[in-house]
């Protein structure tokens, strides 16, 4: 039987005990839930714990005084005072559509926030608005500037989103590591192996063992491509928002010894600025690159967000399975 | 003896004995040197034989009726009348800082233009006015999307500029292709081998012959991660401003049966909206990032640009010494 409501109304539950207000455990919850839904793991329920001990240190504020100031009609800024990332987000995200609906673009830049979880779950907010999106976050150091055998940047992502109006859309939210460091963490987690070339052992040596690689360095992609990539990605999201930066971002399952202060970059745009036909622009383009001869064995070229969504319809009606630790953290913080 | 005056000077000849008027001969002539400066050959002197045969083939516009149009106070559209894509640049880029140093963001989108050299030097044209800068463009089918055997994106550059309010701005320019396929063609003209992994030939088979990856695909970034950049590119620089999108754009070199309806997206951002000490920061993240342990054999850590400054300042009073084949282009271009 689908456990997605019982999970929900759980972890709901959990933030209120948690001293959040019921609107915000809310977010958090929708959030974590979809993370389980479509697949990311990494980003559900296996943090569930860490906000939760990051609130009892007084390192996220369950009651955050959030503030918004205007700085014109396409821009806004918030203030997150240290809020669980995902309210912040979700302000910031309504904020960047609002503007845009406004006036053809909203820019929000958002600090003192912490991890909000997936990208893509913005993005998808404003997708469905029928608007074209941005969203950039900074993360704690996991890799390595190109030239250093220190990691540093986070596996800041880029994620962008387009309507296609069609039923799923374009979401590309892709780190620039080779994988995402979630996985790493859920491969550390169940003692499972990791892929060779995405990581490097604290020494600077290739390494397929998740533990190790969590202690060492994770590579960007393509080099130094990968590595201006994320430096980018820090420069918006960080020294642009008023965020932490330069590394400084806390890592949140291992540092406690203050909040993580991650800056988020929100960027909106109504797809018809310059185009009178864009929904007929996208589909064409889409079905051009659809129809192009594939290689052996791929049955469909997909676009970005495609696999997501295929997930997300997969199991909404499923019951998502928990691992024992996950069950255990469930029990204690419902205790 | 440096010749970078006498070359200049020459190309905007050739360009005014094509019916370029004196201006747009001049910011060609700029482009293309400061290219070959740079030693971006692949941008440079080697593409000049193109445009001119572009203009007599009447698929290049030399004397375009380029519309302005003002949407909103930070958003302006460009119709560049099949201009050569370093005018109709020149212009885009000066609209968007206009409007960025009016209400802090410009967005510029253009239609109708062709390729316009490097995109870091536009991005420059914003960092030295202090601005944040995002330059977007599509380019003739090169890259083959995840999952297909046949080339339809184009090396789809991802440029982002910032000020970093010394003498070097940090600029992001970098293709989406493993190497950039200027390269590739430098590599069949003079006869040399790319690296492996970089390209297929026609049949799908890796290839390090230069010809053959001209004939064939090349091979974008990290996969499905870089084929969803490339996608990216081109939704913003063709579906969304009105440009070639989806495969339509033409090789500039092999087919003359139309113009090539390119699309560029700018975006330009002043520093100080969220913070009052940008300049402080982006030194401080700069200054961070190169403490960093080194890994053997590197002795600094360079932030996107340094190593293009440095080859500028190395090249600016030297000689540009030409190949045989560019040299009797540029005799029979003056003829």
């Amino acid at each position: 039987m689908n456990n997605t409501k019982s999970l929900k109304r759980l972890v709901i539950k959990i933030f209120k005990k948690h001293n959040l207000i019921n609107e915000h455990s809310k977010i958090c919850a929708e959030a974590i839930i979809n993370a389980e839904i479509v697949g990311a793991h990494s980003h559900g329920l296996s943090r569930l714990k860490m906000y939760c001990d990051r609130i009892k240190k007084k390192v996220i504020n369950p009651r955050p005084k959030i503030k918004i100031k205007k700085i014109s009609k396409s821009i806004s800024q918030i203030d997150a005072n240290n809020s669980i990332g995902f309210v912040a987000a979700d302000i910031g995200i309504k904020h960047a559509i609002i503007n845009a609906k406004k006036t053809g673009i909203g820019l929000v830049g958002i600090k003192n926030s912490g991890h909000y979880g997936l990208s893509g779950y913005y993005a998808e907010q404003a997708t469905k608005k029928n608007l074209i999106v941005f969203c950039f976050t900074n993360a704690p150091p996991a890799i390595a500037p190109h030239g250093s055998k220190k990691s540093l940047f986070g596996t800041n992502p880029i994620c962008f989103g387009t309507p296609t109006f069609s039923k799923v859309p374009f979401i590309l939210d892709t780190s620039v590591s080779v994988i995402n460091r979630g996985k790493i963490r859920v491969a550390a987690r169940t003692g499972k192996k990791i892929p060779e070339g995405v990581a490097l052992d604290k020494y600077g040596k290739p390494t397929t063992n998740a533990k190790k690689a969590l202690e060492g360095v994770q590579l960007p992609i393509a080099g130094f491509r990968g590595s201006g990539l994320a430096w980018m990605v820090d420069i918006l999201s960080g020294v642009f928002t008023g965020g932490n930066h330069g590394g400084k971002v806390k890592d949140p399952f291992d540092d406690f010894s203050g909040p993580q202060n991650i800056g988020h970059l929100f960027f909106v745009m109504k797809p018809n600025l310059f185009v009178g036909n864009y929904s007929k622009r996208i589909k064409e383009n889409i079905k051009r690159i659809k129809r192009l001869p594939k290689i052996k064995g791929v049955k469909e070229i997909l676009y970005p967000g495609q696999n997501k969504q295929k997930r997300y319809k997969k199991n909404l009606n499923k019951k998502i399975n928990l691992p024992a630790n996950i069950v255990e953290d469930l029990k204690k913080l419902n205790a």
